[in-house]
């Protein structure tokens, strides 16, 4: 059944709109999601919110029927507002016309299956939500058994990461670890850590790759620690043949994957 | 010599701040671009601004030294302002502690020249600035011999793309111009013309790339227009093994251009 919402006052919108904001996301567990097409990526994947939020007066839409029907058979609410309202929620001037609130999930490293997949990605202290969805979306792409988010990285349950992703949070598994729980874990079974190097080591291109490989980047200002490099099996470099010494951190991250991926599968 | 500037009304100060808008940037033929590092790259690349900001108070550098005799040399301007007054300008809370103010340039076709590289990078109606900056630093880092923007991309003159290049700006070669004239200027010399395609394609990988190579690149949310991909001379796609059907327009870029670099480059 459909709640309507009136008043910015109302506090369910006010708790709705603080996950927005870290703290209050983790304080509840839940994390917001926005625009029909994400959405409809999440239903698709399994993933019903227990909150969906439609502005007023919006255009009737086949998947928005389906997404309140999932929601209504999982026994979620469903909240119409003034789109100025739900604005608010978003915190866009121009509000898509669906927004939703998900239960995060447990994303301890036993979301990640190694034989699911040839490859995996991970990535060190990477600060920027946007790269870290961008990461997740070419996890999805390249087919990879999931990303494991190393050491103090943006939250991927942002509102940021979740846009960018494009609703690849919501397929590629996920998990968040302090480096030596990580080196703890990949060293308990079959894997190659491979990581990507501004220092030497060998060209990327036709580098021995094995599976189960998982493929490691950097912080985007100072890339990886010296230590987690010796760490791993392999050691890659992607040639740089301009003034600049590095390349963003989620464009490693898919070059590198891709080229592991021509290896692996042959 | 320094000038010392204490108040946000001064003209000066509101004219630099206005850059941040492109109508304001379009109208004086100017940009704004910021940090330390960024500056120097420029200065390194032969591009000294018409005007620096330092912020009082900020800690002493010997590159800042070199850009500020740099920019005396030239005839340019040292302006030093309060920390609050620059975080005005740049927009930033936490501003870093120097900006410039450098010329736009010319952006014409004729700013790339296509016997100087193996391979250049195409992007059509590129609408995030980041993305563009992104593909900047990936065109320096490939060492493309230029950037070509089509039809309504962002700026890149932008604050936020210059800000993406990471110097890249200043040294890869940029052009502006609608599908019709690239076309024109295309076919008036040698070159191969492929679309990163989401449509039937052939594989990237080991594709029958030539010399020079122009890979081009569509918009985030509808790719290339299929007049455009038609008029291309190979049509390639990178494998989509996930549930989403693309990846990022930058990523996209990136695993492109360093496919078609090993292929040319042999």
């Amino acid at each position: 059944m459909r709640k309507r919402i009136t008043g910015f006052s109302n506090p369910t919108v006010k708790a709705i709109r603080a996950l927005r904001e870290k703290k209050h996301r983790k304080a509840a567990g839940r994390f917001l999601a926005e625009g029909l097409r994400l959405l409809t990526d999440a239903r698709e994947s399994g993933h019903v919110p227990e909150t969906l939020l439609m502005a007023e007066g919006r255009d009737p839409h086949p998947l928005l029927d389906a997404l309140e029907s999932a929601v209504g058979a999982a026994g979620g609410e469903v909240l119409e507002l003034a789109p100025e309202l739900l604005g608010k929620v978003t915190g866009k001037d121009n509000p898509q016309a669906v927004a939703a609130v998900f239960a995060e999930w447990d994303t301890g490293l036993a979301a990640i299956n190694r034989t699911a997949a040839p490859l995996f990605l991970v990535a060190q202290a990477l600060r920027d939500p946007g790269n870290l969805g961008t990461v997740l979306r070419t996890a999805d792409a390249v087919g990879a058994g999931g990303l494991i988010l190393l050491d103090d990285c943006a939250d991927p349950f942002s509102v940021e990461a979740v846009r960018a992703s494009m609703g690849a949070i919501f397929t590629v598994p996920l998990a968040q670890a302090r480096w030596a729980d990580f080196v703890a874990w990949l060293r308990g079974g079959q894997a190659q850590l491979v990581a990507a190097s501004l220092r030497a080591a060998v060209p990327h291109r036709d580098a021995p790759y094995t599976a189960p490989c998982f493929i490691l980047v950097g912080n985007e200002s100072q890339g990886l620690p010296e230590a987690y490099e010796s760490a791993c099996d392999l050691r890659v470099t992607i040639p740089m043949r301009g003034r600049a010494d590095s390349l963003n951190a989620a464009i490693a991250a898919a070059v590198l994957a891709y080229e592991a991926d021509a290896a692996l599968r042959g």
